[in-house]
């Protein structure tokens, strides 16, 4: 989607244009989601009256917001009107049981936005201008958004993650879920093995969502709940393995390390941590999609990263570790990374 | 820059998650602006600490900030750290006379951004939610913000413009400049002719910036200000050409068609009209820059839009001019369009 490192299109000014304007592009995918405009096109028929008449909206409004998401390739335009995209069915599209429309409200959130009115203070400063320490905030309420609107994004992960961190093995065992959220995690590890034992760790108010989703998957007479910080509660060890999903980017190097050692105590010997995270290549300019997410950490954390492999072995391998190894996700921008006690 | 009409990649989530964190790469572009980093950049030498240095910013600011600039086209990163690219060294460097760093003042404009705040409902209602009749309000303050700031945006296009116009004629000639902003483009005329007489319309505090670089050019001698607004004032014709820069795409069609009959009133027979537009093709959804524009268009007012030349040709048909044509300007995403009486 983006130019990238180096591949630059002729000298053009419309590059800073479309830069300047990029906030569009935000406004736009929320606008069509709230109008359930892909829900319409999905359905057709695609012309313009048709849409804007499901959509409730002006044709005038229909015709240039339906052009906008063409040019910004979630829809197709051709002489009957507007289609979806493969990958607009696929994660736009209500019907869809992948659809990702909900994530518009995490991502969306205003308080998140907030950070990037003076984006170049923050760079000054090299940490976010939110209250304290940002994101990361003992019981930020976000936490609770991000396991009810996150969920359909990170669900695809969890068989992936599932499959990691099993291996083939069954048979009894405890698994640890630090910063479970919506919990998906842990209960795919529970639904795969049977007498998989699995502990959710988070703040009380998330873990009422991670365990509402162990009781629609039908595992919650073996999901326990662990309230509180990560980096203060008992982890009550030993453990199998310990799920580590989307936490240590916020994080700097000594307290993530100072927390996998925490984590390597508390597994049995052979025992495995799994993380999951946007992982940029070592150049840090891409993918682009993982290499993008630390403006992200820097705007809303006050020292965390996008971590590349190279970063994420060594912290594993300080903390103890052995065998630490990447397995990036097909089809998405995330990789597990894993090591044993 | 955007993937465009039917030319998407695989199916992969990264493209919503793009699109919602789009907003970033707008903040990050005026970030860099408001840090001076183009210039230290380009001066080098380009490693974190030399620019966190320059900038009087930290490093891990600039390091993330240096590394989204990459992702997104605008820096190229290697072993030595970071380097303009073509682009942004003739556009975002300060020390290029085409330097186009002063639009982020006009199109960050927080009063044309706060339209975006919910623009479902303004797709729903078909029409700007700004006050009145959005940024076509008499004497609306933007416009004088327009004329100082983006400048450098509309100057490179006054060569050209100058060129169609005066196609080789010299002589005593009298132009009429419709919407003048910074004068720029009727200062052209009048450079590029030593005996033609120039006339801004505009508001009369962005006259005030014409004028000032009227003075600047050595030809205020030979521009006078009418300051007004266009549908109101008696042109005081007749004159040879009239030039009408981005102005009709904030209007609906018939509102163009009575502009355009009244100046073509005001020509002498065989006089001319130039328009500056941002021209999409007749699909509406290439070229991507000036097709993107009808969005701008649908939240800043209330009937506007990016024409297409049949629309903008059959406008001028209408209102009575023969031989139109269009005349795309190269390494710019603006048309000239022209017709005579």
């Amino acid at each position: 989607m983006q130019p990238g490192n180096g591949t630059e299109s002729p000298v053009n000014p419309g590059l800073v244009l479309d830069m300047l304007n990029a906030y569009q592009r935000t406004a736009a995918l929320k606008a069509a989601i709230d109008l359930d405009l892909f829900h319409a096109v999905g359905e057709g028929p695609g012309d313009v009256a048709s849409i804007a008449q499901r959509c409730s909206a002006s044709e005038r409004g229909i015709r240039i917001l339906c052009d906008f998401l063409t040019i910004n390739g979630v829809l197709v335009k051709d002489e009957a009107g507007y289609r979806l995209t493969p990958s607009s069915a696929v994660f736009l599209d209500p019907r869809s049981p992948a659809c990702l429309a909900s994530i518009a409200q995490f991502l969306g959130n205003p308080a998140m936005h907030g950070a990037y009115d003076n984006l170049a203070e923050v760079v000054r400063a090299g940490r976010t201008n939110l209250p304290g320490d940002g994101t990361v905030e003992p019981e930020n309420p976000i936490w609770v958004q991000f396991a009810e609107k996150m969920a359909p994004m990170m669900g695809p992960m969890a068989g992936p993650l599932g499959k990691v961190v099993l291996d083939g093995k069954s048979g009894p065992m405890r698994v640890l879920d630090i910063a479970a959220g919506h919990g998906l995690f842990g209960i795919e590890i529970a639904k795969q093995n049977p007498q998989a034992h699995v502990t959710g760790l988070d703040w009380a108010p998330v873990l009422r969502v991670a365990l509402d989703n162990a009781r629609k998957a039908g595992v919650h007479d073996r999901y326990n709940m662990m309230p509180g910080s990560a980096f203060e509660v008992d982890f009550d060890g030993p453990y199998d393995a310990v799920l580590l999903t989307n936490f240590l980017h916020h994080f700097d190097r000594p307290t993530c390390v100072g927390l996998l050692q925490k984590i390597h105590a508390a597994l049995r010997p052979g025992g495995q941590c799994a993380t999951l995270e946007f992982v940029p290549n070592e150049d840090r300019v891409s993918p682009a999609t993982p290499a993008a997410f630390a403006m992200t950490m820097l705007t809303t954390t006050a020292a965390g990263d996008a971590y590349t492999l190279s970063e994420l072995t060594s912290m594993y391998h300080e903390a103890g570790f052995k065998g630490t190894s990447g397995h990036p996700i097909p089809m998405s921008p995330h990789t597990i990374v894993t090591g044993h006690a």
